[in-house]
């Protein structure tokens, strides 16, 4: 079972895919796939109400995908989570995890375009296995109550503009937060349907030449110990992202010319059993 | 006039003040002080209303004050923007405004507790001038036209762990976004009644010794520069909140052993004509 929205941007309304790939509509459920209804079990729900047949079919439509969760109250990223990609940009391994933020009003659907900011000149890109949560997590007392409190997983582009990000002044999150930057989806896959999250391929092309290629069993930390770390720090609410890193392979870990985005560029990404997005880089 | 929210956490309502104290409800005009209100022009429609006398006066009441605002979208903080609060912590004069990011969901009312994290040693203070989004901007042409961007101002407290901040790798959001970690209010101020916002004096006080005693003339980049400059990076949005930095006299400031909070300890901080808070420190 998946979990989707489907509509224009900011109409998007939720719907369930069956692994039949049929579509049922879940506004009988709830209004929107956001942190209320994760909070209240919503996905239990909606795997109950369409395997007892209470769900509607949706009316066969071509109607825009969104990110499949609403707004995020915040969206927490890790960085240099992949030992290849922390080798690749010439950085320590971190001992502790590196914690930083995307604004949440940047999340947009998977096959929107992704907006080359004005005056940019390496607009990145970064396949990331993202995490939403289902339940509120403060101060967990261990690594092993973490992976109770993930409502599913996503497949996540937390693209970046490196030179907003490194060579601006201060902290990465300039070069973070650019409009459109967080393409999210298609799909919120329940965690119940993702036996491992340490054991998923990840891979993303750039106009169809295959650029990451990795498995989040590279991972420095684990989902589990991103979670019981960063609500350490801060509450982690039912309906938050996180973005659990990249791999190597980004554009900036490449020789120079870095071959960052152009207009008119096509990625693809994709991660096992979570789906894939394609976008168009387009001017801003 | 004075945008303020009363009620308990997640339940307050809004209402308004007017400059004889009385406070009258605004839910009639609209069902909270959010971004969907600031944009519809919501200010200037509740000064309209209370100057035709259309607004019913509130029942007398002792309810605990909110932010003056709903969740905000995101908050933009805007680091090491007073001369001298870079000069005390050793950081050069920065070049371009140093951005991070704090999560929304810290944001609370003007008296609530600020949470000391568990493991903190050195939660710190920052009187700061708040600065609420009413019109979204995007790539704005010029300073110019930044402050017509702005509904109205309002003191923050940008709270910070130090230790999380700098000390523990990576980047500065880690010790910014604990729980409870952004006192905002009391009140709104409609920008309209702030004739220049780099001419207010910023205080602040532990358990009665002032420790932040400045002005916003001190302020390296100007608020309509900061709005200005992050419109190019990110697109402000109605109900967005930026804190523009804070003054000399942060507890890391200061010669060893630094005064960090401890459980028990009174914050007060007041900018002239937006108000005051009060917080008490509390061990989470």
């Amino acid at each position: 079972m998946q979990l989707v929205r489907l509509g224009e941007p900011g109409s998007e309304r939720p719907f369930v895919r069956a692994d039949d790939g049929t579509t049922y509509e879940l506004g009988g459920l709830t209004a929107d796939i956001d942190g209320g209804f994760l909070a209240a079990d919503g996905v239990a729900r909606a795997a109950a109400a369409l395997a007892a047949g209470e769900l509607p079919k949706a009316p066969e439509t071509d109607l825009r995908v969104g990110a499949p969760i609403a707004q995020p109250g915040k969206v927490v990223c890790i960085g240099l989570n992949y030992r290849r990609h922390a080798e690749e940009t010439n950085a320590p391994i971190p001992a502790e995890p590196v914690v930083f933020m995307k604004a949440p009003d940047v999340v947009v659907g998977p096959a929107d375009d992704v907006l080359i900011p004005r005056k940019s000149v390496s607009t990145d890109w970064e396949v990331e296995l993202g995490v939403v949560i289902g339940k509120t997590a403060r101060y967990l007392e261990s690594v092993d109550e973490a992976l109770d409190h993930v409502a599913g997983y996503v497949v996540s582009n937390d693209v970046s503009e490196r030179e907003f990000q490194l060579h601006r002044g201060g902290q990465w999150d300039k070069g973070k937060s650019c409009e459109n930057f967080n393409p999210l989806g298609p799909a919120l896959i329940p965690a119940s349907e993702v036996p491992d999250p340490q054991d998923l391929g990840l891979r993303l092309w750039v106009n169809g030449e295959k650029k990451q290629d990795s498995t989040t069993k590279d991972m420095i930390f684990t989902v589990a110990e991103i979670i019981h770390y960063l609500s350490q720090v801060m509450v982690l609410r039912p309906g938050d992202l996180i973005n659990t890193g990249t791999p190597e392979g980004v554009a900036l870990g490449q020789p120079d010319p870095k071959p960052y985005l152009r207009d008119g560029d096509v990625v693809e990404l994709e991660i096992d059993g979570l789906g894939r997005q394609r976008q168009t880089a387009r001017q801003a």
